[in-house]
């Protein structure tokens, strides 16, 4: 019977939202499958099934895996974050590394007042007040 | 005559790329205006003009500026890297804050080391207890 062997392998979660059949060369297939029908879902809902599957013609095979994981990151995103999606990750990414950049180049400018200020100590009087870093005060 | 009104004033750049009468309530005309056609065309290409209508309309009108130009970022970013799109960027910047966490530990590490090592020398017999960081020599 014909119509069995469409059952045979359950469809991708693609062709199952889209309620079509699922064929071999399905270019949604290795990416959504059936246990994962939200992942579909999400990029369906922001990018659109049609634009998603003209993407995936368009680049290499071996990035294709790659391509729908970024572009389901995008898409919960922006279904979280209406307004800014993975934009607003950017954002607080790009002041976090500017906070950190600041910061670090304040405790860099701290060691550098160290270095200038402080020396290690061992003037003690069991060296007669020399400084072996400096080779002797003088009177030697 | 009422067709001129339709040229009285140009189309916005989506209503001009849809091939579509730009009515004063046009939901993309305040955020795509005539001068930008390309913001538009990104807009298009990747998230496809009915979904960006759809997510316009579901948010707030004070909050569809912002909207508009993150999805423009994304769909310029997925343009230029259809891979990674704007999660390149992300990781990117992910990378960039954990070797500033990394440089910046090891620098604070640093000057806990020079805090616990090296101190202002005032232990000398021959300046007479004086600190010479304040400018004494103990012999005048």
């Amino acid at each position: 019977m014909a119509s069995s062997s469409y059952y045979s392998t359950p469809p991708c979660a693609a062709c199952k939202f889209l309620r079509r059949k699922c064929l071999t060369n399905c270019i949604f297939a290795p990416y959504f499958p059936p246990e994962e029908p939200i992942k579909f879902t999400n990029v369906h809902r922001i990018f659109g099934a049609s634009n998603v599957s003209k993407l995936l013609n368009e680049i290499a095979p071996h990035q294709r895996e790659d391509a729908v994981n970024s572009l389901a990151y995008e898409a919960e995103a922006r279904l979280k974050d209406p307004v800014y999606g993975c934009v607003g990750v950017i954002s607080v990414l790009q002041r976090q590394v500017l906070e950190l950049q600041k910061e670090l180049d304040a405790v860099k400018a701290d060691l550098i007042r160290y270095n200038s200020v402080f020396v290690p100590c061992y003037c003690s009087s069991s060296n007669n007040g020399e400084n072996p870093e400096t080779g002797g005060d003088g009177r030697s």
